[in-house]
């Protein structure tokens, strides 16, 4: 990259802004534009829109098209929602105007999980207007994923694949810990959970298609569960208190099976407070094969920070890649992209 | 990979052994021929230069030329040295007539480390002739590099990295304990590593070299130090006993300077029967930055059957590569090829 990148953002949330962030400091990459879906920051300066202390002369865009067309950018970053219907129209307008698309919707990480319709148009369309179209994050994207994939490179042999990712909630505001189904009682969240209100992780489809592609495996089907996490102590964040017996999270699994046998095992226990009860949070990766391949790291890598640095550490690569619907499997390996000076 | 690629192997040795396993239980390759630079073995069935039960049906020849032109393989695993100055004229002969060569001579990870000259030749020669030469291997080449800048991708920012290996020397034959100085007083050590007849760890300099490329890092020195581990029980393997106060083997460290600071801090402790004093054997790997990030397995991925499938396994990425010198950091993810019926 001779040259600075243009970059625009979508999103103007939490990872929105944390995205921004990292942009701002890499002088090899120029913030040009922010677009958010909320009609009524539009013209706000970006900075006050995310509660920075400083204005950074970029107002925030509720129309995307036209600011496609006034920046030209040569790179979106999107991180306005995670499922695939969702993102695709977004998408796409970038993708029409020949511009990259680098997106954290978990589903984008391997979007024929959801609908290999919508991935074919992706890829149609990256393809006609010479863009490239990928989908990045720690999890999916990375631990459960990429990582796993990458590990299984000093194998001769992967007979099965377990995977443990245990976080804390904590830092979390009132929607995603809905999601979770945190302070409900255990009748309530399984009800919840049947009903598709209290959601767990997303990406574990994803996830799982992605590693059983790499290795050539048949994925027959992917069984998910998720189980209350009932709390025998208090637990409270700034947005909620749970009392004993309710529940301070989500424990969900997903089971992979291949050739009708249970060949993946991964697990992503979400809760408020893990400490509280003694709950380490970890990544930990365990594969079976010729030889065992075992890793672990605690605490677990924090979601938030890392899928902003994965999304624009990703920004070389994507450049260099050939047109199309791309995933962490068909890009080289993407290190820390530098940072301004001092900070490496 | 529609059709089976044909492939040659270069080395007889245990690594070369491990190799032509793998390749015997892979549908989608074809093992065409086997090299091997000791005359006395040339005409030997490969099943009996490798010790192994039944024949192969190739036979072991000392003529590589004439192996090249009469197999024509597609690709050429090399096993069969670790320095670079003695790799160099089997790998060109193999890029000569446009076959491409996966080595495992450490050198090759990241040969500009060792003789930039020799890598530019490398790169041009391959250029010229249509074919890509990669350097492949547990260490170097995945645990110490591939891996840490796989990691650094969630980081916004690196500050240092440390990583350590410790591993088991038991398994290994005289002339590898040997390079270790195993059975050396310590006073003996010291002489002998001065001289350069204590080896330690061929590698760091390679890895180090591999992730400051990737992290834009201007890498001004690796400063190694080898130092005996002196055992204080008795300690014996098939091949060597050694008495308390003699040496079971070397620390090898390296420090890698980075504008004037020590951001890089890599340790390779090889000893035979590490167990004998509580030494666990382990991978480690310590990201100082935004977010820090910590791994560590135990026991370490064992060194030999995982560089023989780094080896293998890339053989579809190999394929797939733009022509000339590429390296670990250039190449998608590659992970477990699949094997035969069942094998998976």
């Amino acid at each position: 990259m001779g040259e600075t990148v243009r970059v625009i953002v979508l999103g103007t949330g939490q990872m929105g802004s944390a995205i921004v962030e990292l942009l701002l400091e890499r002088p090899c990459l120029e913030l040009v534009g922010a677009f958010g879906r909320r009609r009524e920051r539009a013209g706000m300066d970006l900075g006050l829109a995310l509660a920075r202390a400083q204005p950074i002369g970029l107002a925030v865009e509720a129309d995307l098209a036209s600011l496609l067309e006034r920046t030209r950018p040569a790179v979106a970053i999107q991180a306005t929602c995670s499922r695939l219907a969702e993102a695709e129209g977004e998408i796409a307008a970038c993708l029409e105007r020949g511009v990259h698309v680098i997106s954290i919707a978990e589903e984008m990480v391997w979007p024929s999980a959801a609908s290999p319709e919508c991935a074919a148009r992706l890829d149609a369309l990256a393809k006609a207007k010479g863009a490239v179209v990928i989908g990045t994050g720690v999890n999916p994207g990375f631990v459960l994923d990429t990582l796993v994939v990458t590990l299984t490179g000093v194998c001769a042999r992967v007979d099965a694949i377990r995977a443990r990712r245990v976080n804390d909630l904590s830092p979390y505001g009132p929607s995603v810990l809905r999601s979770q189904g945190v302070g409900l009682t255990p009748e309530a969240f399984r009800a919840a959970a049947r009903e598709g209100t209290v959601v767990g992780h997303v990406g574990f489809a994803e996830s799982m298609a992605m590693v059983a592609a790499a290795l050539g495996w048949k994925l027959e089907r992917v069984e998910e569960s998720r189980e209350p996490i009932v709390t025998s102590v208090p637990r409270e964040t700034p947005h909620v208190a749970v009392a004993p017996g309710r529940v301070a999270g989500c424990l969900h699994t997903a089971v992979g099976v291949v050739d009708g046998r249970q060949r993946m095992h991964f697990e992503h226990p979400q809760q408020i407070r893990p400490e509280a009860e003694g709950v380490v949070t970890q990544d930990v990766v365990e594969i079976d094969g010729r030889p065992d391949v075992r890793l672990s790291g605690s605490p677990e890598i924090p979601g938030g920070v890392a899928t902003a640095a994965l999304a624009v550490n990703l920004v070389p690569r994507v450049l260099a890649a050939p047109p199309g619907l791309r995933s962490m499997l068909d890009l080289p390996v993407a290190g820390t992209l530098p940072g301004g000076p001092g900070r490496g």
